[in-house]
């Protein structure tokens, strides 16, 4: 089973149906993650292509727009519907609070959304967010780039199949040091109500989500617990711990904004173990250890740049009017799960979902 | 860092004051365990010397005494004092329950006890035992082999002497396939009397413990979930998950009874990482990695079987009138910790310990 379904790992296993159109989107909010990561994996894609960026810094406009040959407006003219013949969808990588208003405004341009994760800072806002794109009939995709990195979809592929029996358990850690490099304190990231929640809504979603769907199971109950030990993370959670049951499995995941660097995921089954280590920096190798009773397999190396994936992914669904799998639905279902775990960490309760 | 602490990894260093003494050791109950892994370890110690055991079972008892050299006896013969001239402690490896009456046994005969873990099934049981051997003046050590590893020692230097920074969070997992092999349903463990607890009890206080000695912290609270879809495990817990909060940190831990086979043990910090797979097998290879940021350290198969230092470090205390680590008051902790466990997965609350 090891060889079949790890052969040729980085395969697209959801272009079959190819096409040769080019989805142009627009970038709206050029933090750096959207400058350094995103916006570079769009211009290598095949099926995406940059055309459009939206800021509120006319410098940053400048540059972009002469980095990438791209249109800069700015947040006025992304309202006014500035330049929509230029794109056909829209990567909203804003903070948190602010989704909504930009992805009612494509949705109102008729314009198909990718949206960073979380979907929003509350989950009643996430809502009106997935209900925005509904009635506008426009595609909405939550940027889980995990689930477009090819080793963890042959990973899901792996499970799915019954490679480590049944999920008896995942654990699951990211641990991003939020204040490290340039980053100040000054960032919307430790700001509550533009963030919604601290290293629980910006990494804590990662173990969570890549849990969710390696297994393809939603939560029943959360317990959690946060710490907050250094006065830069007054307003939100610089380390969580939480619990998520499933039907029949537990998932033990933390995240942390401060902390040596850690990205682990692993799932431990009835009949085998999937283990991936560096498995949520963005480009990285992932450390792939897969262990059966007849065998082990050690998969490094083997996959494409999930990013370069997640924009292509998106494009091709938009090209081909396919589905996808992170859709607004679930992006929903971990909103919820993390609003559940910020209620457990403050009542000391579980929390059912 | 790595260079100092890491050199000469097995090296034993509760033994500068050496002695000569052999410390002569009745085992108390001989199950599988006490005959494949603890009593041929007593046979390669250098303090330690088997030279009685005590077993219900008439067959055993010759097999035993043959294979060994020892005085076999029976649990009449034990409790009456036969033999008390042949030994010097006692090391109790009956069914948890049953604990408390021998080691009031050998404690009444003025014996050193080490008994297995945990140290009974009830904490009140357990509270009584180490009353009993308080009483008598005897010393009493809870059989954690994790303890008496040396690369585990050695990791605890690390840890305490800053390495990894503050201890942010722990992991740790132990299934043990209790069907597996030749080991069928009518077994102690799976009773819920005679054991106390599933795999909480029998495999989940590992990954507790060492977390506990590593990081050199007592829980301050315990949630945790269980489950037993399987009616081989009615009267215990086949898979349990609880988080365990200490002062600033947060230790996840897991233990099935079934599944596939699994040990191991990760301290994340706010500078470094160590991640210990293969931790809990006896005298498995440890495969160790430290992580820090001048660098990573693979560390494997670098210690001796910790059984056999487990009763050498104990008859070497008893020999040299020292301390020892994991005391009565030790495996006291743990017992708290694994009740309020239980209490938790019963009533869906958070218990403070």
């Amino acid at each position: 089973m090891f060889e079949s379904t790890f052969a040729d790992a980085s395969r697209r296993d959801w272009a079959d149906d190819g096409t040769d159109a080019t989805v142009r989107i627009a970038t709206v909010g050029c933090g750096n993650y959207a400058r350094s990561v995103s916006l570079p994996a769009m211009e290598r894609g095949e099926y995406a292509a940059p055309t459009v960026v939206v800021s509120g810094d006319a410098d940053k406009r400048a540059t972009l727009a002469d980095e990438f040959g791209v249109t800069a407006l700015d947040y006025d003219e992304y309202e006014a519907g500035a330049a929509t013949d230029e794109y056909d969808a829209v990567y909203v990588a804003t903070p948190n609070r602010l989704h909504l208003p930009h992805v009612e405004t494509a949705a109102s341009h008729g314009k198909h959304v990718i949206c960073e994760k979380p979907l929003e800072a509350t989950v009643d806002r996430a809502e009106r967010l997935v209900a925005a794109c509904d009635d506008a009939g426009v595609r909405l995709m939550t940027a889980y780039r995990m689930q477009t990195d090819p080793v963890v979809r042959r990973l899901r592929e792996f499970v799915a199949a019954g490679g480590i029996g049944d999920v008896q358990r995942a654990v699951g850690d990211f641990t991003f040091p939020v204040l490290g490099g340039d980053a100040g304190p000054d960032q919307w990231r430790l700001d509550g109500r533009l963030a919604g929640g601290g290293a629980l809504y910006d990494v804590g979603v990662y173990p969570l989500n890549t849990a969710r769907f390696l297994a393809g199971d939603d939560p029943v109950a959360v317990s959690a617990t946060t710490r907050s030990p250094d006065p830069a993370f007054e307003e939100v959670d610089q380390h969580v711990d939480f619990g998520v049951e499933f039907d029949g499995w537990v998932g033990n995941f933390s995240a942390s904004f401060s902390g040596h660097p850690n990205t682990s995921l692993e799932l431990l089954g009835s009949d085998g173990r999937v283990a991936v280590r560096s498995a949520f920096q963005p480009g990285a190798d992932r450390e792939v250890t897969v262990e059966t009773p007849t065998g082990t397999l050690d998969l490094t190396g083997a996959g494409a740049d999930e990013t370069v994936e997640e924009f292509d992914y998106f494009a091709h669904a938009v090209a081909t009017d396919a589905g996808v799998d992170p859709d607004g639905a679930d992006g929903l279902v971990d909103m919820r799960t993390l609003a559940a775990a910020q209620e457990s960490a403050a009542s000391g309760r579980r929390v059912e979902l």
